[in-house]
């Protein structure tokens, strides 16, 4: 079996007072559940492309892993949509503490976290990348342009790894964690070092994309659309720098301005 | 304590080669976590409004209680974001089931659920509601009208219950989810009528959302966005109208295109 990530659907296109039946492209959504050990460990839907390294990068994101070397083994059933994971050390209370809530007056690195995980794998970010205004602008058009399954269908998610001037890596997804999953995955599976890199990202920058980012481990990332305010304040804490509502040759800075030359900001 | 749905922040603005500071208007997000008798249930980040509906539609949603009779007390910590709800009859198992992979044959709905929960929640529709396409693309421009909140920070998602000709009750968050979690706590705590009545949705249409559709028991969505495959077959089983890309004039319809006369297949 061969997943496509698109299909097609009868569709009835109504335009005014006239109507046409045609056939139309939609983004695929496929169930997913991990296997962790021999027990369920979480059901996700996604968009079925890259799932080896979505695996790795979620499995990472939920501080289960740590390195690709802690997995012993991953095989991944796609007629039945299930990914068996066997990992090199057991760990029998890895689903216990991956959503219960964090409540800490002070953890070193952010009074935002709320969850346990995340207070152990977000990193805060000493990265020393800068780039221009122009160079961020040119980055998310890069990342607009490279998508034909989301012109095609509207309904997917692009995420990219990049240094200033070049995309390293594109993945997409109709769900917005799971495309940076993809890169997480991707960068672990390739041992990048991603101190000094960028990520370009067509959401919204929610406190889920900020920790995914900081668990990335890059010091900037870059949206089109706009930013929460907890996002804001985990990306400030983080050392993270982020911008929002790139569109045409404007863009919105919210956080640590001073990696963006040209925002006449680089004392803050 | 009073909770904002926006907050200021400094922000850089940049616009080719110039830049101004600036405070800017974003969405709030705020961490909310449910104890359900005692034990924790859930922790998710919302919009803080409307929570008391979100919290009875979260519950529903995820099959813990079916009628707002079922809940026997709720009370809110806003500075700690919690949420204590304690339930007429204890469900030790309730946890447990919500979500856990559903592998089924058949279930005499639909095979495409996944979650079990969704077996038990999620109805078929039997709506007699028709609209026109003219009655449907203004329903999503009221819809569009209706969010200050949106226009100021760009960063929520609206939901509507709707009649063909009017908006009954409109909530906004920055999770799509949410928004119709807060719709569905509405319709239980009003004990509205919903089989003849319709969802105007500023969101994708995923299956996560098809299937919240469902558990609202409407039989009409209608959304700005793109679909997802799978929710388009959940739609379909599950006797539900949806339609997309609602814009200007033009829109697309995807399942059981009988109830929006004029679009030509009323045999379908």
């Amino acid at each position: 079996m061969s997943l496509e990530s698109t299909t097609n659907w009868r569709t009835w296109k109504i335009d005014g007072d006239a109507a046409a039946e045609t056939d139309d492209d939609i983004a695929a959504e496929y169930p997913l559940t991990f296997q962790l050990d021999g027990e369920e460990f979480a059901t996700i839907v996604c968009s079925p492309s890259a799932l080896e390294e979505m695996a790795v990068g979620f499995l990472a994101s939920e501080g289960v892993i740590r390195t690709i070397d802690d997995i012993a083994s991953l095989r991944i059933d796609e007629d039945r949509g299930y990914i068996y994971a066997e990992l090199r050390h057991k760990q029998s209370t890895a689903k216990t503490n991956v959503s219960k809530r964090f409540i800490g007056s002070c953890c070193g690195k952010s009074r935002q976290f709320y969850f346990m995980n995340d207070v152990q794998t977000a990193r805060t970010s000493t990265s020393r990348i800068q780039v221009t205004a122009g160079e961020a602008i040119r980055l998310m058009r890069m990342l607009q342009q490279s998508s034909a399954e989301f012109q095609a269908t509207g309904g997917l998610h692009n995420a990219a790894i990049c240094t200033a001037d070049s995309l390293l890596a594109v993945r997409a997804d109709i769900g917005r964690h799971n495309a940076l999953d993809k890169l997480l995955g991707y960068c672990l599976h390739n041992r990048v070092r991603t101190a000094d890199l960028i990520i370009a990202f067509s959401g919204r920058l929610s406190s889920e994309v900020i920790l995914k980012a900081a668990k990335i481990g890059v010091g900037m990332i870059l949206s089109k659309s706009a930013p929460t305010d907890l996002a804001l304040q985990l990306a400030h804490d983080l050392g993270i720098t982020s911008a929002g509502f790139i569109r045409g040759e404007k863009m919105n800075v919210y956080t640590h301005p001073q990696r963006i030359m040209g925002s006449s900001a680089s004392s803050s």
